[in-house]
């Protein structure tokens, strides 16, 4: 997505060679047009797929997700928590994650009820690095019984290889910017 | 708001005499759709009042800010942090908060980029008790030397003072759904 790569050379900063902040636009700030942007650049991806349910997790990927719903016809939006608060209090499926700029490791959480045998989920995020939180969502859906129809990232550090590790298991992956290198602090994109 | 109190009464539930539950449509699961009406109506509580930037919380308050930044003309969208990520290496306000429902303090933060001086800011949230988030992004917004000027929250649990509080410092107080009292497990609004 030419508009996008374009938007991270503008506005994006780079942190050595594996870090990328576009928080003017996706992560701290969000840029609520451009969003609906990408929303409609994930159905243009996924055109050919039924979804039923869109799976994100918090905080990021609420934004993008919701854009996304508006395309695909307001589907469910549900997002995996990383902590559960005092009112999650039946089943709830669960997986860890790490996460690579915090450094830390969540157990995602979504309720039970929010995943059900048949349900064709499409999975959304920001980032797309080593795929952790990924699988870890496939994993909660597959807990549920459901099915991953696709995974979707706005932005994927593709030499880390969470795309390939997630192809390898059978998913199809689309992601809108692909980070090829980060060197000198200028960003390659794959083509 | 009356659809809103309707889809309170018909998919929240009740825990206790202090806590609703809207896992199905506001915190947990999403109904993109809907919130685009509570996007709306935020305008029209607002209408007479100039925005150039809406801020909220990580994560609920998210999806509510973006769906209303469609209808004040696509402002910046920020949302404060509970956590500062490892990528967050510059100046940041800070704000203490108390969340009722997980029991926990939280230090609200935000990159000092994205509040400035001149800058008029509608706080938006999901819920409304004590009304100490909202203190907390209001005491953010005035470090940066930025203007509150409202505060909308999707639903008051209007017997826990919040709103009095914010209205006592001077704040305009907007929401679009007034608990009044929960008792044997019926919701009763203000009217």
């Amino acid at each position: 997505m030419e508009a996008l790569k374009k938007k991270i050379v503008e506005e994006g900063s780079v942190i050595g060679t594996e870090i990328v902040k576009v928080d003017t636009f996706l992560n701290h700030q969000i840029d609520a047009e451009f969003l609906e942007k990408i929303g409609e650049e994930f159905k243009k991806r996924f055109a050919d797929v039924e979804v039923n349910k869109i799976l994100t997790v918090e905080a990021s990927g609420i934004a993008i997700a919701c854009a996304a719903a508006r395309y695909f016809g307001y589907p469910p939006v549900v997002f995996a928590k990383k902590a559960a608060p005092s009112t999650m209090n039946e089943g709830f499926y669960e997986a860890e994650a790490r996460s690579f700029t915090k450094g830390t490791i969540s157990k995602l959480k979504v309720d039970s009820k929010f995943i059900n045998t048949g349900d064709k989920i499409l999975i959304l995020d920001d980032f797309l690095a080593s795929g952790e939180a990924s699988v870890a969502l496939a994993d909660i859906v597959e807990q549920g019984g459901a099915e991953v129809v696709g995974i979707g990232a706005v932005i994927e550090k593709g030499h880390q290889g969470g795309s390939d590790r997630l192809r390898e298991k059978g998913y199809r992956v689309e992601s809108l910017a692909v980070i090829k290198k980060i060197e000198d602090g200028t960003i390659t994109f794959e083509e």
